[in-house]
């Protein structure tokens, strides 16, 4: 299935396109290339919006879920960059341990563990999810409305390994990004390899690092297509802490805001742009209750800031210190079915697997479309969607979009690895 | 498109699909240790035959032709192994050269050297066609029936390269076997990666040495799975030198069809099998005139030394000097619209991309299918269909069946990545 695109078929990003295909063979070897020096992620997927003008990733999650909404035809793809990934990590693995978010009687998050579970299993591996959750006593089946089954069973921790009764893993998959704190139980595992990295986890990742990390990606790609970075690079400045109950750093906030929109419209004027700049406010670690909120104009910050005041006497309340980011914000000119959406890839190793359209028809162009009420629309990266097709004319070819939406996440990707390596806790710094 | 099965689905088969499936996880990790130990060819492919109460690669190829004979949905994973393949061989690749069969006006051949071309391009390689054809003086582009082009350039070599005018690859794939001999142009290139090796083609390969390999892989294999290795080894015997036209050696192959048939009456008393033992005489090297000759009875050979018998005057030709096997035959019980058809899969790197059934409505299931005449229906490898679906009724899951034909394909892959280091010319022996 590919979703009508109704995307302006004109303009810069067609040029990039161009762009793109023409550079496929310099393009794919710079990433070979970075991969000689950087290791990807295990797994993840980059939320990409397409501005017409602009594209550029706006959020990279190292712990994918929603791999449920991948089709039965990438499954393949998912399954053969698994076995690449294993063999590169533990040839000898035979047991593989997934440990899902804690809590969770979502069945649309089951649903992605019980895929989880499929691809590593086809991939060759005894797959089984241990539940790090205090409440998971003994095993618990759980059926789901798909007609999967998911099997949560309480892990056993001994000194130096992390398993569960009789089932000794040598690698276990975090599929929860540790948003409470990293617990004990996943602490001084040096025998098994535990992957994600507890650092890639939110108590320890920050956006801004990744945004750093980003832009200098940008700046290196797009030296070798020969175009401006910031055509795929979304602009950011770190705010730091911020109490919207004393006021402490809402101005630091209101001033980044108001910086950030200026350099945005600067931007839209070299490129005689006609849209209106906005920025997204953001937490730098993870989500928080704020959401991410668009803002048009500086002046919004004190209204924002009032609003998410909390009630007398919370004030001092450390869930209130909130760290904050400011990001450009890229408008998403993708349709599907009269909403808005944006394009979500995934990516196992280093390929890209599959995606889908996050659609959500009640949320503006210049809107975070990552809140209830989203709808999933495969993309059409199977049948070699996402492989170039020469001599397509630009703009007009899904495949080649779809092309360009793979490059565009493994950009993300190798930012990630950057961003994994120089947050490593455990590196060794040679001086 | 899954083509209909009417393999018969009972018996010792069964058994075997189920015990494949059951291992999974074994099997991966076997094979996920054989590739740390042995480098796979660069692509490969294995005829598979299915006897109902056996399973066997019957030949397999290094320089697979029939690419074109993927559907469109399996080039994802064939474009994904192949940059897996490059990234290991060569990660700073630009260029790939590909040399095709010379003297081909064959379209459907030419289809697969496009086939080839789209394949690695979609990779994100720069590839041309340079043809070692002594014909070929200027570009030649060729337009295909199903609306491909392939552009044939003459290769251009220097002291210590091949390439073409303003091209210089890095790597140099072949998709001729060298049956006419190992031209000169191709030695002596020590600074270019020359894939698959020459000691793969047929003026040095023989197929006793892979069936030797075959027997010890098909062991080791048994011993995992705790099975007879006949079950998945077709046996054989080197017949040496025959000369149907002196009539020396005629003697030898006679015994050894002889032997060779009664051990398989052993086996087939063993198991309970009704059905006629054969076993088919084909030469070492190659394809011969000759072809692949069933042979049922060991009397047979006499009249097909009378048949392949050179006219007078011819006797001493060494072109009549054919060196042979016999190898068990074995049935294949499947079945396409119809036409007797056997499995054939393709391989790229150590990965299973897809595959085709040869299908030959004229012939019997126990004659050989590789000659004029023949057709080939996809193989259902999309859509996951090679990937094991735990829980099917063993021999009711196409998607199961498919899996087990991938794994006995890979089973050759490996025999064959023994023969090429147990073959090879260039190897340092530590004694």
């Amino acid at each position: 299935m590919v979703p009508h695109l109704v995307t302006a078929l004109t303009g810069p990003i067609n040029e990039l396109e161009q762009r793109v295909l023409d550079s496929t063979p310099a393009i794919e070897r710079w990433f070979r290339l970075e991969w000689m020096e950087h290791t990807p992620p295990f797994y993840s997927s980059a939320d990409i919006r397409n501005a017409g003008f602009k594209l550029a990733p706006v959020d990279t999650n190292l712990y994918p879920r929603g791999w449920n909404h991948l089709t039965h035809e990438m499954l393949p793809l998912a399954v053969q960059a698994a076995q690449a990934a294993i063999e590169k990590i533990c040839p000898e693995a035979r047991n593989l341990l997934v440990i899902p978010e804690n809590h969770s009687r979502n069945t649309f998050y089951l649903a992605n563990v019980a895929q989880l579970v499929r691809i590593f299993h086809m991939a060759g591996l005894n797959v089984r999810v241990g539940s790090i959750d205090p409440a998971i006593k003994s095993p618990k089946k759980i059926e789901l409305p798909n007609g999967d089954t998911v099997c949560l069973e309480p892990v056993v921790r001994s000194k130096r390994r992390l398993g569960l009764k009789h089932f000794d893993p040598c690698t276990i998959l975090l599929n929860t990004d540790l948003s409470a704190g990293v617990p004990g139980i996943l602490e001084e595992l040096y025998e098994q390899y535990l992957l994600p990295p507890l650092h890639a986890g939110w108590p320890m990742r920050r956006k801004s690092n990744h945004l750093h990390s980003y832009e200098e990606v940008s700046k290196r790609f797009g030296k070798l297509l020969g175009i401006d970075p910031w055509l795929i690079n979304p602009m950011y400045a770190k705010v730091g802490e911020v109490n919207f109950g004393s006021g402490d750093g809402v101005d630091v906030l209101t001033s980044h805001a108001d910086a950030l929109l200026t350099r945005i419209r600067r931007k839209y004027k070299e490129y005689g742009i006609n849209e209106k700049p906005f920025v997204v406010v953001k937490s730098d670690n993870g989500r928080s209750e704020m959401g991410v909120v668009t803002v048009r104009d500086a002046k919004e910050i004190e209204a924002l800031a009032r609003k998410h005041k909390p009630r007398s006497g919370a004030a001092k309340s450390p869930a209130e210190r909130l760290e904050l980011i400011v990001q450009e914000g890229v408008l998403t000119k993708e349709r599907v079915h009269d909403g808005v959406a944006e394009p979500v890839v995934y990516m196992m190793d280093r390929y890209v697997v599959g995606g889908f359209y996050r659609v959500h028809a009640d949320r503006n162009p210049d809107e975070d479309l990552k809140i209830p009420g989203a709808s999933f629309v495969p993309l059409a990266f199977s049948e070699s969607a996402h492989l170039p097709q020469p001599g397509a004319k630009p703009g007009a070819s899904a495949p080649n979009r779809f092309y360009m939406y793979g490059v565009i996440g493994r950009l993300a990707m190798v930012a990630a690895s950057y961003e994994l390596e120089a947050t490593n806790p455990d590196a060794e710094i040679y001086e």
